[in-house]
């Protein structure tokens, strides 16, 4: 039987190095009992000089790019090689886990580290990157590094401020970063060949399934709506039930409707009411109207919106049986992205290697990998999370998955290189 | 055929007359433009005078009780016999309508005036009074006028204070009145034999059905909760559907329930979810916490704590099935008060008599009578009000409605004193 290029042995090695560099990370914060570093801060540099330190002893060249990016390339065969980028970001939430993000970067490093041991070089170079702002905490901007890499940055951003006042355009000064470069940061299309990100699931699913690795499928597209019932408010006492008009009525026949439909529907779907109000809002009198948001989000952008119309078609029946009036106000909308299919294949390929099983799930959340595949061909493997803990304190992974999952990495770089 | 003992000429004389009335009294008022009148006020002084005027000019010899109500009585047959007592409230909500209240204070007048116009005494002495509190808006104590009838003043309530910081003690000083001298008010057993009240429905059953008047069977007793669902909150996207423990889904689930039962239970009953907080409440974040209130009402308590009793077992199997947990607590309860079978029959024997048809519905809203109730016999005869709206400037009864309930307000008074 064919084994694994990289032993079980190695990869435990591996996998024990990057949980003591996570738990490193997690020392370069801006809070004291917690985690939060967030783009072009004292943190941000601190990180990225660790971290290329890490990347030199692997075996890596490393710079700095434009935007904030720390970079690592190892060379393949040929010298200037189109490369496999791997990699996934350092920036945090505010007092986040140490895993999200981190563990796909710190992993990609062990990647390098093990084919420099073992003098191989592949058909393609492997480059490695720590993404400086995938979570947009600090100017409410998301994917700033990755859209830096694909020249998708708007101009208009170095202008967005901090919640103190401080630019973009002025932190990256503050940092030795100039915004006037940031192109510099674009890369070619030919230098790159894929993405191929790790990451903790940031969801239940592999948790639910006790299976530590996943193949991701793609990321969810998401709508979001600002919804409206309105009827008519009235006296808790004297109006009888039959001659009302309670918006909140309709509106819970309706989330009613929206848990059972989406259920049904498909189980990569998810829809969520996660704001309500309700107006006037008195024990003793029936609500006149209801304003609530909905939240959709799925793999393909075809099934959202077909989702999303019965939804809202069924809101106008249930407005219309009770006399009331329903609006709907989609305020955000960012397409699904779906994973490169080569990709995917391989690392599925790998994950049945490794764990004997392979099992494809969507993305909830976004990731880098999003606006890396407006350029490039692009695929995630997911690595179990405690109870799907994420973006909190109490984040988790365990070593020994940490090591399959460098181990089913390593193996599906190498086929992917050699083209297998 | 039997006639009415008041023609319908004299009925519309009298309802002209009220409803001119109504519209002086809306004058006294302590807001420019709309009607508001509180207990212990300079209005409320100024209502009892221009009350108590309109008495004298019925025939009724008056006074102003310890506690602030507005008296008059007229001897029946024999003097000191024991009275009818006819009334209702002259204090009003913030910006009022006109005829709440005051509709059956000036009725009530009109009844005596006839007599007298008449030179007719019963067999029953009649009283008419103005209560001075039903509404309880300054100091949050509803009924204040019609306890101290019946002697159910709580001893702690003159230390109340209105959002000035003024006692009842204190106001009641203010206005010429004595605390320490409020059981004066209280009546003897044997000076009343019955209650009567005239009032308008405010709600839309009477508007609804195009009928004038209509007779009470009671006024519902309420309870009011507050109920909890607590699940889990969670990440809109990266927790599939089936794993949820979305506490909006629960609570929708519940509120479509006790819309839908309430409906089928009893045509007589009402429940309303007034007021819903959904936590942490951000349009990408599954509602871990649902607080919402009930608030039930029905004219029989034993009806009430039946639905009550199914309506919250739902919830804890709606809970239970979701692996939620659910919590209620009863903050508020008041008995359902029964209109007496006598009286009542009477009345619609009246209502018959001027209408043709008669209607039976239970008050939703509170009323003096609630108080009456726990000494004397008391009924209550509603007239239709404009599209059910109250406790508004837009609250509307046409003279026609009002010439009909004094013709049957009078029949009833009359059968009721000679013991038919």
């Amino acid at each position: 039987m064919y084994k694994c290029l990289m032993t079980i042995e190695e990869a435990q090695i591996a996998a024990s190095r990057v949980m003591q560099r996570c738990n490193e990370l997690a020392k370069i914060s801006e809070i004291d009992n917690g985690i939060t570093r967030v783009y072009l801060s004292a943190e941000h540099l601190r990180a990225n000089t660790l971290v290329g330190e890490w990347m030199v002893v692997a075996g890596l060249q490393i710079w700095q790019d434009a935007v904030g990016n720390i970079c690592g390339r190892y060379e393949g065969e040929k010298v200037a090689a189109s490369a496999i980028l791997l990699g996934s970001h350092l920036d945090t939430v505010h007092n986040a886990g140490r895993y999200d993000g981190i563990l796909g970067v710190l992993s990609a490093i062990e990647i390098v580290s093990w084919l420099n041991k073992h003098k191989l070089h592949l058909p393609l170079a492997i480059e490695v990157i720590g993404f400086c702002d995938e979570e947009g905490i600090r100017f409410s901007i998301t994917l700033l590094g990755s859209r830096a890499l694909t020249g998708t940055w708007e101009e208009s951003w170095i202008t967005c401020k901090d919640s103190s006042g401080i630019t973009i355009a002025e932190a990256m000064k503050n940092v030795g970063l100039d915004a006037s470069n940031i192109s510099a940061a674009k890369r070619n299309i030919k230098d790159i060949t894929a993405y191929l990100e790790l990451h903790i699931e940031q969801g239940p699913c592999l948790y639910k399934e006790n299976i530590a690795l996943g193949v991701v499928t793609g990321i969810n597209g998401a709508r979001r709506l600002n919804c409206s019932f309105i009827g008519k408010s009235g006296h808790a006492g004297t109006l009888p039930m039959h001659y009302r008009k309670d918006a909140l009525s309709a509106a819970a026949e309706w989330i009613v409707f929206v848990e059972h439909t989406t259920k049904r529907y498909n189980s990569y779907l998810v829809a969520t009411v996660g704001k309500l109000h309700c107006s006037p809002g008195s024990v003793n009198v029936i609500p006149g109207e209801v304003h609530l948001t909905l939240d959709i989000r799925g793999p393909e952008d075809v099934l959202i919106e077909k989702l999303l119309s019965i939804l809202l078609d069924q809101a106008h029946i249930i407005s219309l049986n009770r006399g009331l009036r329903f609006y709907s106000n989609q305020y955000y909308r960012i397409d699904s992205t779906v994973c490169d299919d080569n990709l995917k294949r391989i690392i599925e390929h790998s994950v049945k290697f490794v764990q004997n099983r392979s099992i494809t799930l969507s993305s909830g959340a976004g990731h880098d990998a999003v606006a890396i595949a407006e350029r490039w061909p692009v695929a995630m493997l997911f690595v179990r999370c405690d109870r799907g803990i994420s973006h909190h304190p109490k984040e988790l992974v365990t070593e020994n998955d940490v090591a399959l999952g460098i181990q089913a990495y390593m193996q599906a770089i190498y086929w992917i290189a050699k083209k297998k």
